[in-house]
């Protein structure tokens, strides 16, 4: 509408910071001058403006509506990411518990145990035993793995407040937040960019925090103060709010997990049929948001990245530690992305495989 | 350019988040969608990218460079803003030391001596009678307290390291970095948007940070990485590169540290020459970046603000806890956006006084 030249815009598969819709942008770059008429940026704006203010309480209001989040859960937008809170959560809530129960199903979670083990003992559970603590102050999950591409598909069963890290699958799909104590996401998959975290934490857990956390990141403090105790990262955080409103004109999170387990499923068919591409999650446990494969010849990777690239497909090389390919589809990836990713796919095995 | 109403920005003092350069902004909406032929935002960029990561250092070399920084500093980007390195610096300094001084300056040195009493303890020093401790960790002060508008126009003398609260006055003018131990400050007044902290520290201080620091706030382990330990805000990374290239087109920090003398100077003396308008503070301490005043008629400060935003004046109302007015005058306010605020206060003087 701008006379833009959009020829330019890939499809981009990025594990995080990740794609945003592509309205979202369009919609933050035409107002990025002036925010309704107030005469400058967003970034510009005093977080304790009336303007401001009434946007981050909306923001609020629409994320409440999308995961149909209860009453007695308080929403927090902090800054940071979801590393901060490896720290932050133990020191607000192992209190005088003295021991958490972490579920090791990779990665991102022996990163989050290590954290934790600065501020409190950590029982490590395995998913093939499981076996907790029953003095747990609480257990931690990660319920998508990013990395390997393993994701959570039912929560699991505890006596402990469930603690979940869903940095790379939160609003990829309805959730029961009731059946949690706390979920925390940083914002750069699906929720906007880098920077910010959302924490959604039951009212009971708000005043375990040891007098040690950080002010800023005392879940209590900034309850009360409706996440503005601080200068929050006030542009990330609108930004969040119109990937927010983009969700609700989706249809929502059902609509969107429609399109997510769509995707996910095209490609996850296009890898299986094939015996060129590989990927080597059991089924019950595949990621619908990230999604890993090897090529039969490793030594065509390279030619794949390029080739890719120069057909608009960016950033699909698998994490330095299991390498080969990866796409991660978020919901801002839209079916077109994969449906192309899937014909070059199916176009370079052809050729080489 | 792009048909953009530019007759609706306003010259915005907002104390923080606050004011970016127009070019800055004009640049970075041109290439919202499509970073330098990317195909993609910046903040949709990995922050692991090549292309990232060249954005990363060169903003990292511009900023050494306006600031003179040598050799023996590393410059960290991290996430949060000033309040998160309230608990950072005791945790990451106070080592075995167990004391530190902190001078008290107004308000926000008050709220970085309540952290850093929860790690250990602080020495209140008083500007009149400068008792510091002997075996101190460090010496903290605030460069600039943005409420009360009171600046330090010299750098004190220390044994023990200095480390400068410089949140607001920061690229203000040159400064001698050697003098300091570290240095830091949140973005959102003179760098970019909220959500970001740079920190300069002297490498000798790298080593001596408690086991309960969270890893992403570990200079040392932050320094090992060129920050990128962890997904840092990368959007406000970008655009404090992009500041960072404005000044040094303005002619770096000589050049700025001009304009805003101009622009304080100017504004002093006609609160200074009117019955009307008052500055409490004593000359030798009046801040060039937030200007304090307050009316002869109080009663009259609504009428103020709303003709002053109908001139196209915006955020001028002074902070709750001291009342009055106060114009930020930080980098990016130009000297007109003053000139306009001048004539308005006589304009309004002239009709009310």
């Amino acid at each position: 509408m701008m006379g833009y030249d959009y020829m330019h815009r890939v499809y981009n598969f990025s594990p995080g910071p990740a794609a945003l819709p592509l309205p979202v942008l369009e919609q933050a770059r035409d107002e990025f001058l002036d925010w309704q008429g107030n005469g400058m940026s967003v970034m510009e704006m005093g977080h304790r403006t009336a303007s401001f203010e009434a946007l981050a309480a909306q923001t609020e209001v629409d994320l409440r509506e999308l995961l149909n989040i209860p009453s007695n859960y308080k929403v927090l937008f902090l800054s940071g990411g979801a590393r901060v809170q490896f720290a932050m959560i133990p020191l607000n809530l192992l209190g005088d518990y003295g021991t958490a129960d972490y579920v090791d199903t990779g990665i991102w979670a022996e990163i989050a145990i290590k954290e934790a083990q600065k501020y409190g003992r950590v029982n490590t559970v395995s998913l093939a035993t499981w076996q907790t603590d029953p003095n747990a102050a609480y257990l931690h999950y990660t319920s998508n793995e990013t990395i390997d591409g393993i994701q959570f598909h039912y929560i699991p069963e505890t006596k402990a407040p469930l603690v979940c890290d869903m940095s790379s699958d939160i609003l990829c799909q309805p959730i029961d937040v009731s059946r949690f104590g706390l979920i925390y996401a940083s914002a750069q998959k699906n929720i906007g960019p880098a920077g910010l975290t959302v924490v959604i934490v039951r009212d009971d857990l708000l005043d375990r925090a040891s007098k040690l956390t950080p002010t800023v990141f005392h879940y209590k403090t900034q309850a009360e103060k409706q996440s503005l105790y601080n200068t929050p990262p006030t542009y990330s955080w609108y930004l969040a709010g119109l990937v927010f409103q983009w969700l609700k004109k989706q249809g929502g999170l059902k609509a969107i997990a429609e399109i997510n387990h769509r995707k996910a499923k095209k490609l996850y068919q296009a890898i299986d049929k094939s015996e060129f591409y590989h990927n080597p999650v059991q089924p019950d446990f595949r990621s619908i948001m990230n999604i890993p494969f090897t090529l039969k010849k490793p030594e065509l990777d390279t030619l794949f990245l390029q080739e890719a690239l120069q057909a608009g497909l960016a950033n699909l090389k698998g994490h330095n530690l299991v390498g080969g390919m990866r796409a991660s589809i978020y919901n801002a990836i839209p079916e077109e992305a994969v449906d192309a990713l899937i014909a070059f796919m199916r176009d370079f095995e052809t050729r080489y495989g």
